[in-house]
């Protein structure tokens, strides 16, 4: 059950960019567990990974090979996080890689790794080498693709956004996973994005890790930082538009859509969400300030499981707000909302508020909480989900 | 249903301390619900209060109360937090020190007021100042008062200790409660304690702090901390023993011990909970460190709700460690434990480990972590429970 999100049929293709997914039996039978991107040959890629200290083999070795080249190949497997799994990990990583590489001709290092899966347990290599060979790539495998890359999400998580630069159509795709262990900290646990538009290495890095700051840099479930992930973008320039500081502002205003609504998907099908849930903070001193409020009241237990229970329990989101390290805060200027309904100001309940008002914009699956710090003019928002008893659940037997 | 917390029906009163606690119908009918402490002449009082911003206005006032003398009366009211209420909270809480300064005689200065209970939400003034006069104070109060202060507490927390020093036997007694929003920064939601012992006030003030530090500090629940956090101590001086520099170190160990058998009391109560967790984390650069390592473990919702399963899924809590902010962290000098069981060295898990051992580990109700980072010689530990559906179920419905 997700909150009000249904993955398309289909999207449009991304010319240069084939994808196939593979029952390799990695961990379960009988469903989709190992994904191949070919990427045609003068593409770039930008990446962002995690920035948890205990990263994952596979986003090791992503990182060493896309510091030497660009890659011609990802390949992505659930099951086994390979995380936590010392230098057996790294080797584990490298096999596949050379696996790929063998079957389709390229150097190692043209071959990026991913894992999304269980932390802590060996990847049984032989599984993804074996079925590596399954594999028939297509450009319109992208819905094919974003089910196999799929652990606990319940629904495959992908959109494209189209584009008219210098007259000419350019189409960006792009898929994600990940239901839990998510505050990203560069990225979700995996997403990956495609252009037909030719973007330049620099620019293509500067692009991504600006739209990820606003988009998966702005969400959470569980304030968990996953050990695995990684968000890559890859421009093939097969469109024959080439982004420039003329027309950039046109593309990262389609990048930023399109990565707004995969991070949204994430948050909206999040292991036991019940409601998507926008916190908004604004007249913070800075962005980081409004970021760091938002994100204490986003991660807050009290105020997740009052948004189960739609109770308009409005002194949680206040005393989140009062623990946010914000420690000159002038708690007489603050004022605070659920959707247009000002609930408190001048550090207690507002002479309009009323109940019934605050129980009917609680009340509704989609709540926007605006907290204005009366400090300067930044603002940043923060999604989030409820905290429910399927989140426990979920969490208790994920290994059963 | 706590984890191994059983209340004393008795403890050791402290001479020169008188309690009281009545039924004053403020919220509920038929429970005690409102506190009085009287303070023998002549005794020094130590406080801290919560750091969260959004302080509720008796915090405020006992503060300002604090700053000017030294309190004759404690007065205690559950049901409403009194935080997030504005001026008319502040003349709320003054009004009740003007009743019970009233009722014995003393300088309003002299009453420090306390509240636990919803925030936002106006405090009736009314039925406080006609439960006062049916308090009957005396010294074999101590169970009585810790059952008046209960929230969502399941038991009255409450204890008492007594040294022998310059060969006399001084007395320690104290209580507290709390069970949610709790991550104290400065004090658990309320505790109070004293002792016989002759204290100055700056003495007891830095004694307060430094066992608050490591008990009361080094405890969470939810990471919410309280806009009513306080915790008191008093000394009486009735036992004719006068604490210096030359004896101060035993009254200091009898006091930690205390404190921290208070704190934990607090963890096992928590709301919804099913095991006691010790977090210790070793070979830390420094306190700090240690302290922020442990409090993202003890944080986790992933690492809290395997607890609650009982399943040793150590891959999560080597990933809060990841995001735990130790930016040099060298990952394969990390070591985990589960008690003695070494579970993952060098990045990954342990030659010597098998799952039985881990198991067997986790299926204690009594569970330490252990997590040596590699990086000096500074350790701390932080005290936790789990997340179960009992937490969802009591916050969801808390003000239903």
């Amino acid at each position: 059950m997700t909150v009000n999100y249904i993955p398309p049929e289909t999207i449009a293709p991304v010319a240069g960019v084939k994808l196939a997914a593979v029952a390799a039996h990695i961990k379960y039978a009988d469903r989709l567990d190992l994904v191949l991107f070919e990427l045609v040959s003068g593409s770039t890629t930008a990446a962002v990974f995690t920035q948890n200290q205990f990263c994952a083999a596979p986003v090791q070795i992503a990182k060493a090979h896309l510091s030497k080249t660009m890659p011609r190949y990802l390949v992505v497997n659930t099951g086994y996080a390979n995380a936590g799994t010392g230098e057996q990990g790294l080797q584990a990583a490298q096999q596949v890689c050379v696996g790929v590489a063998e079957q389709f001709g390229v150097n190692v290092e043209q071959v990026l790794p991913f894992s999304t899966g269980v932390i802590g347990e060996h990847l049984p290599v032989q599984k993804v080498l074996a079925g590596l060979p399954s594999a028939v790539l297509a450009a319109d495998q992208w819905r094919a693709a974003a089910t196999g890359i799929m652990t606990t999400d319940t629904v495959p998580k992908l959109t494209s956004k189209q584009v008219v630069i210098d007259g000419q159509t350019v189409t960006i795709a792009g898929m994600c996973k990940g239901a839990g262990m998510i505050k990203p900290n560069m990225a979700t646990m995996l997403g990956f994005a495609a252009t037909d538009a030719a973007v330049d290495h620099a620019r293509l890095q500067r692009l991504l890790s600006q739209a990820t700051e606003t988009s998966f840099n702005a969400i959470t479930v569980d304030s968990d930082t996953s050990t695995n992930d990684a968000l890559t973008l890859t421009a093939t320039g097969q469109s024959g538009v080439t982004i420039t500081d003329k027309n950039e502002a046109e593309f990262a205003a389609a990048l930023q859509t399109l990565m707004l609504e995969l991070a949204h998907s994430i948050v909206r099908d999040a292991e036991g969400a019940t409601k998507f849930v926008e916190v908004c903070v604004t007249e913070a001193a800075d962005c980081a300030e409004a970021k760091q409020v938002a994100y204490t009241v986003a991660h807050s237990p009290l105020v997740k499981t009052a948004l189960f229970a739609s109770d308009p329990n409005w002194g949680r989101i206040l005393a989140a707000v009062g623990r946010a390290g914000v420690h000159d805060l002038a708690v007489d200027q603050v004022r605070l909302w659920l959707d247009d309904v000002l609930i408190a100001e001048q550090g207690a309940v507002a002479a309009s508020y009323n109940e019934v008002a605050g129980q009917a914009a609680m009340d509704q699956t989609e709540i926007k909480i605006t907290i204005a710090l009366g400090r300067g003019d930044a603002a940043r928002s923060v999604w989030t989900c409820d905290f429910s008893h399927d989140y426990v659940t979920i969490n208790a037997e994920y290994r059963t």
